[in-house]
C-alpha cells in the first residue's frame, strides 16, 4: 500500500505531469480536494473509486483530521491510494499535515509535485516573477491567514521584489492597507481570476486602488514592479 | 510561427507536463538550455533540429543577446519553434529577456510553465516549504546574483518564514553569513543536490555550518522550521 500526494496543477488540466498521469491511470481509489478543472479525473481507470473531500476557500466539507483518517482508511484497503489536490501539494496545500498522519499510521507514502498556481499562472500569461534589474526574488503568501494564527499575527513586510499572494480577494482590502505600510501605494498589482482556464480574466490596478475593483474568486494577486513590464508586454502583445 | 517557452521541471523527465510533451513533439526546432536530464528531449521528433545553447551557472556558452537573436532568426525560419528551459521559464530563467525580445520583433509567442525546482524538489522529498503554525510563507531566492548588480546591493533580510535559495553553493559562505545577520545561526537548513534525480543526495546543517559541508552542484538549499519538520518524517520514514 501507497498513497500517493499528487500536484493537479494550476487548472489546465494540461498543466498536469506526466508522473501525475501515470499514478492516476493506476489509482484504485483518489481521494480529491475541489479542482478547478475536473478532467484530470479522467486519467482515472474505469474502475478507481472517486472520493471528493472538498476543500476550496471558505468551504470545508470535511475536518482536516477526517481526511487524514480517510486516507488512512483507504490505504489499509487498497494498494494505490491517491491524494490529488490543486497545484502542489506542499503550497498552502496542508500535505504536511497528512504526511505526518500517514508517517505516525506507518504507510508508505510519494509525493508528486505540481505546476503550482502562485507561479505557473503569471508564468503562463507572460509575467515573469524574476527580470534581470527588476525583481531578483519573489514571496509567496495566502491572503487567507489560519484565523486561529492571533498570537503570531501576519506581518506584512515581505522584503522580496515580487509578492504573489494565493487566495488574495477575501481580505484584499485589510491586506493591500497592510502591505501599504512597507510598500508604495503606486505599485504595480495584477489580479488574475481563473488562471491557465479558459474563463481566465486579468486586472490591473496599484495597491491603493485593486481592492476596489471587481475581482472574482478564486483568484491569485502579483506584487510588484515586474506588472509594469507586463502590462508593456500585455497592450503592445494581447491587444494587437 | 510561434516560439514556445517551455518549462522542463526540475530534473525528472516525468516531472514534465503534458502540454510541454505535446508541443516538444510538434517542434521543428528546440532550442535547449543545459538540462539536468536530456531525456527530455526524446519528446521531439526524428527531425527535430535540436540546438544546444548551453547556459548553466558559470557556464555562458552564448550571451543572452546572442540566444535572443537565435530564436527570433529560428522562428522566422520554422512554424513551431521551441526554447526549452529546466524549472520554469520565468523563476531566474531569463525568460522575459527573451519574450521582450520576441515581442519588438513582432513573433508570436506562448509560455509553458513548468515545475519549478525551488518548490518540487522539496515537494517530491517530503519537505513542505508551507505547514501550518511552522509557515505560512516562503522566499525564493538566487544564490548567485548578477555580479553588475552593485548599486542595488542585495539585502538578505528576507522576512518570510521559509527561505529557498537556488544556485545556493557558489556563494554559500557569504549569503549564510548575511542571512544570520537577520536569523539565528541554529535555523535548520537542509542542501538537496541533483534534486528529483537518481544521484539526489540530501545534507542537514545549521545557518552556522551549512557553509563547511560538502555538498556538490547543483544544489539549493532550503531555511527554516519546516527542515525541522522534515528531518523527523526524514529519520523514521526514509532510514527505516
Amino acid at each position: 500500500m501507497t498513497v500517493y500526494l499528487v500536484g493537479a496543477g494550476p487548472g489546465d488540466p494540461d498543466l498536469i505531469t506526466l508522473k501525475a498521469v501515470k499514478i492516476l491511470n493506476k489509482a484504485d481509489v483518489i481521494l480529491y480536494d475541489y479542482l478547478s478543472n475536473d478532467e484530470i479525473l479522467k486519467h482515472a481507470s474505469d474502475n478507481t473509486k472517486l472520493i471528493y473531500v472538498g476543500k476550496k476557500s471558505g468551504e470545508h466539507y470535511k475536518s482536516q483530521d477526517e481526511i487524514n483518517q480517510l486516507i488512512i482508511d483507504e490505504a489499509r484497503k487498497n494498494e494505490n491510494v491517491v491524494r490529488l489536490k490543486g497545484g502542489d501539494p506542499f503550497v498552502f496545500g496542508r500535505g504536511g499535515e497528512e504526511i505526518i498522519a500517514l508517517n505516525e499510521a506507518n504507510i508508505n507514502f510519494e509525493i508528486i509535485p505540481g505546476v503550482t498556481s502562485a507561479i505557473g499562472v503569471p508564468t503562463s500569461l507572460g509575467l515573469p516573477v524574476t527580470h534581470r534589474g527588476l525583481s531578483t526574488s519573489f514571496t509567496v503568501i495566502t491572503g487567507h491567514e489560519d484565523p486561529k494564527k492571533e498570537e503570531k499575527q501576519v506581518k506584512w513586510d515581505y522584503t522580496a521584489d515580487t509578492l504573489i499572494i494565493l487566495m488574495g480577494i477575501g481580505n484584499i482590502k485589510k491586506n493591500t492597507s497592510q502591505i501599504m505600510k512597507y510598500r508604495d501605494p503606486k505599485t504595480p498589482v495584477c489580479a488574475i481570476e481563473k488562471g491557465t482556464l479558459p474563463e481566465e480574466n486579468i486586472i490591473f490596478g496599484t495597491l491603493e486602488n485593486i481592492a476596489n475593483k471587481k475581482i472574482k474568486t478564486p483568484a491569485l494577486l502579483v506584487i510588484g514592479e515586474v506588472v509594469n513590464l507586463y502590462k508593456d508586454i500585455y497592450h503592445s502583445y494581447y491587444e494587437k
